[in-house]
């Protein structure tokens, strides 16, 4: 699964004067008398009372985001203060209210769900479209000088903060923080959600972690000493989870608890964890050695902001999470806790670390995706046997099927993301999830794509096929030969260390570029082990990386195609007398999951990729097979595809 | 032909702690009664009189740059201060003299040579050796707080000034301005030779600029007031002569005048050149429009530093070339003319522009290199013929005998740069350049790689081959194969407009890779028409880029081998229905010269890769026919070398 640019990411200074003066797209069935879209939510009383609460204050625009207070990529319904705000439930969006206005940012993702769900006092902001302003822009043609921004803090990375600083600055805009608590919390009443009290669970160091917190922590405070810091937070949900061995349920589809971590080196490394009481078991606090003179002190979670204060004054330097990958780096909240010339701004140690599994979790990845492999061989066989049967299958039955097949493998921990479960025209959107008013038929007449994956105690999935059970057109087997040949000739690299991730991009899309074919997305994310399916990665790769490798091609309001495998990294080792002193790598399969031969023209691949691909068919029949043998149809569904292809 | 970084390249103020303390490796024949080598140069006298001056100027230490004022790759013998000071004569390199001490940095390639002539009183200090400081952290230990470095603020870039103040500002050493005159400029006597008078030439517009000066004029003075400028400084040589279509003599290989030249757009736009009355015909100052109201002001060359002062008080703003590419940008002497809040940095507009050829150029560099890449099949079928007769051929007659074919060529105008012919072991050393003691017998037992290029008034051109006229090893062909095999892959890429040049080196590399190999030097550099062989580049591709693609590999003190073609990049168009609306490039070679069959193994190649071959040298043997009637022996060499391979 791979993810669009979030907002944060593109609204560099310099683009924000892009794009202006035209006329925004009229917003949907709101003429006076039009039937209003079920989904549509009138905000129209929180939105006054926000407003209240903001002229008491001073401010003139309150700016919501999507982030909770830890710049989660999923947030508790606890913290849908955006969605909440406007109505708009999708997941990447920014809500901004001004005294008379009230106007919201979402990509092209969301264009038609957010106009069905916004209420007409909102102005829809379609992202990008030409004559749309960027929200920084809209602000300073709305505002005059004098006037105030404002935004909760804590749900603002400071790199965005700065961002938004230099935009508004100039112009005499202020952004400032005008209260230590958010607006909409005190707009929300008695229907908020409770933040969820699931309790934490111990990963198991030996089985599955690989590594006791103790030995991650003591890493960590080298790091930050070697960077000159005394001290450092850890504020992103999935590096507290990967520093402790610590996993929980309280965002959707990441394995995390709620709660801040800080590491003070001085006089004795010391590391306090700020979190719920609901949070900790007797397991967890024993796995702590809470009350041990080397143990974490646990702390209630809302007790972290006068620690940071008092952490501030006590340090002469402090190390900080920057910006870094997919990690959005600390709150300005965190930040401004400490005086700016304490601070050094680091990418944070524990995403570079997490970046390069060790063996034990090298190991569970690989089983994790090995079983998974075989859920998704079970699912695909079924769905096609199904389909080829007459039975009547959509979108929202292959995601929960596929969810059930996966849920009964062996340390099942559910699913790591929203599935993309995608049929003819929707296939077409990289990102479509279905929803009860899209769900779409999965029949003989039309490509159907599923990007899914599964959280396991050993690891994390994530996997993408097309699948195409009519007669293709060629375009469509020319396309899918394409995408297979990138993913080959990807998958068959060797480099040296300290090639970038960037250097390879044209692997996997030159054969598309040789077809006048690209697309819009990445080719690779890191995922976590038993964590977030997006997680931060280094520029370069490392031994024992694990990432996706996906490209795609999308055919706007016809049909789209993805292929996806998690790969990872492994030595290559030359032992000739001519070979240079250098380290090499090359990626090794994670993902076992059978392509589809129908789709494949032969001879748009070398000799040299079918032997390939003939391989990578030998060695997933091979450990598949033990896996599946429960289940004749995908056994025989296997078999049928990785049969040696021909070569030419 | 490839570039080695230049010094100031490396010089990053992170690295300068990197290396320390271990003893230097001792002097050649600097033991009492050692027999000195012939090539030693007695510098006592001249060091001694060069810390007169430092002394009464209180200069602690004297840095000397191979740079002439304009930071021109090649530099008029005129500007060779750094090789009178010291001995050394190479190509690379700096000299730093203390009130006790004198050292010289210098690179691999010439580590034996500045050995052979700096005498006894210098160090050696052989760059990015272990244990050898870099300049800037040896300067720190030798000097104490309160030391004043200096160095000729005319040859040093405004960008190194910067990178030695944070170097030795910390420190409590000052880096100063302490006279307007070179110090080593006092020292030398009257044997310095005299700047070259060679008069200018003007290029034909309509035959071989394809632009006129005017029009250029206007393209720079447009893109100035865009980054808004009210004046600009052309200081680099091949800008000069770009914009104002003039050539010349004065520095060896480069068809340049020395001469600076400023931009001032208001009331209207203003051209002043500033160069000595011995480059000025009649003919080029009519060119120049000279006296004309709209024609270009003509003054003394050392006119240029007044004018400038008086500049930096007249405009509010001036865009200064930033370092670019090759183009390092402007002198710190220019940069502090300028009050720093009024410089805009911007990389050079005519660096920038001239890397997009315009249709007679590019046209011009085809045919240049056509005719070029018959010369090249000339020599190297008689140099076969010969070796294989028995002849006796060394490298130093190769260089000259290619150049002597060259030269009977129409329009030509000389080497481009200096042969890199070698012969063997020397073939291991990618910038070797043959000398009266290292010349070596060209046979059949040996590998042999020529990298030449020759000026032609309709461009330029620079192509490597290597040969073995004997039975080549297994590894050779297994590496020579790889090579091509990198050659024709990077050549038969398609891809987006945007794309860097960075983004493609796998496609070069990746072949070599899978077999353990690798190299130490990049694959592409901008190519000048009738300018600098090392051009500066975009980092992006263009259409109508001209520039290398070689690939090399160096096994130490063995044998290398190098395969270097100039490549253009052109549209290429998709016209299906299903093709993206994006711009793709693609490249098509320019140079034209056959690679050597019996070097290549069809095994490691694909199909794909040997039609691609197959077609290159169809192509070959059908546009260079025609140039190589009159030589029996060439025809019938390329007519072996360009059969059709059989597919695998």
């Amino acid at each position: 699964m791979h993810t669009v640019p979030h907002l944060i990411a593109v609204v560099a200074a310099g683009l924000l004067l892009a794009v202006r003066a035209q006329q925004d797209p009229p917003r949907l069935s709101c003429q006076p008398g039009d039937p209003q879209p079920p989904s549509r939510v009138n905000t129209t009383e929180r939105v006054n009372a926000l407003r209240g609460l903001m002229q008491s204050l001073n401010i003139a625009a309150y700016i919501v985001l999507t982030n909770d207070d830890h710049q989660s990529e999923y947030v508790a319904d606890y913290d849908e203060r955006r969605r909440f705000i406007s109505g708009f439930s999708g997941s990447s969006g920014w809500a901004v209210v001004t005294k008379n206005e009230s106007a919201l940012w979402t990509d092209s993702r969301y264009f038609l769900q957010a106009d069905q769900q916004l209420d007409c006092d909102w102005k829809l902001m379609r992202d990008r479209n030409a004559g749309v302003p960027m929200m920084e822009q809209w602000l300073i043609d709305n505002l005059k000088a004098g006037d105030v921004v404002s935004a909760d803090q804590k749900t603002v990375p400071e790199s965005q903060w700065q961002t938004w600083l230099k935009a508004f600055e100039p112009q005499g805009i202020a952004l400032q923080v005008r209260t230590n608590s958010n607006l909409v919390d005190q707009v929300w009443g008695l229907d908020r959600p409770p933040y969820p009290s699931t309790p934490a669970q111990v990963l198991d160091e030996t089985l599955y972690a690989g590594e006791t917190w103790r030995q991650k922590v003591a890493r960590v405070a080298a790091q930050v000493g070697a960077s000159g810091g005394q001290a450092t937070v850890v504020a992103a949900l999935d590096e507290v989870a990967w520093l402790l061995n610590l996993r929980g349920a309280d965002v959707p589809f990441t394995p995390v608890i709620r709660a801040y971590l800080t590491l003070e080196l001085r006089p004795a490394a010391q590391v306090t964890l700020y979190v719920a009481n609901s949070k900790l078991t007797p397991a967890v606090r024993t796995h702590l050695a809470e009350g041990q003179a080397d143990g974490v002190v646990i702390k209630d979670y809302e007790q972290i902001w006068d620690d940071l204060t008092a952490l501030g004054i006590r340090v002469t330097n402090v190390t900080l999470p920057s910006r870094f990958s997919y990690s959005l780096g600390v709150s300005h909240a965190v930040y401004e806790r400490f005086p700016s010339e304490k601070v050094i701004e680091i990418p944070a140690p524990v995403s570079v670390m997490k970046d390069i599994k060790n063996a034990v979790e090298a190991a569970g990845m690989r089983n994790a995706n090995l079983r998974d492999s075989a859920a998704l061989v079970k699912f695909l066989a079924k769905l096609e046997a199904g389909v080829l049967a007459g039975e009547s299958w959509d979108e929202m039955r292959a995601v929960a099927e596929v969810a059930a097949i996966r849920a009964a493998m062996p340390l099942s921990q559910g699913p790591c993301f929203e599935s993309i479960s995608a049929s003819g025209v929707n296939s077409a959107l990289p990102h479509y999830e279905p929803t009860a008013t899209t769900n779409s038929p999965v029949n003989a007449s039309a490509v159907y794509t599923l990007d899914s994956g599964g959280h396991y105690f050993d690891g994390s999935t994530d996997v993408t096929r097309t699948v195409y059970f009519g007669t293709p057109l060629p375009i469509h087997v020319e396309v899918y030969t394409r995408l297979l040949s990138g993913c080959i000739t990807l998958a068959s690299a060797v480099f040296p260390l300290g090639t970038t991730l960037s250097g390879l991009d044209i692997l996997a899309r030159g054969d598309l570029y040789k077809g006048g074919f690209d697309f819009g997305h990445g080719i690779t994310h890191g995922i976590g082990h038993f964590l977030a399916v997006h997680e931060a990665f280094n520029t370069t790769f490392n031994e024992n990386f694990f990432g996706s490798q996906e490209p795609g091609f999308y055919v706007d309001d016809q049909w789209g195609m993805r292929l996806e495998n998690i790969v990872t990294v492994e030595r290559k080792n030359f032992t000739g007398p001519y070979a240079v002193n250098k380290t090499f790598l090359q990626f090794d399969m994670v993902t076992l999951v059978p392509y589809e031969v129908k789709l494949i023209d032969p001879g748009l691949l070398t000799a040299k990729q079918i032997d390939w691909l003939n391989s990578y068919h030998a060695r997933v029949a091979s450990e598949l097979s033990p896996l599946i043998q429960d289940d004749p149809v995908a056994l025989l569904w296997m078999q049928e595809r990785t049969r040696p292809l021909n070569s030419i």
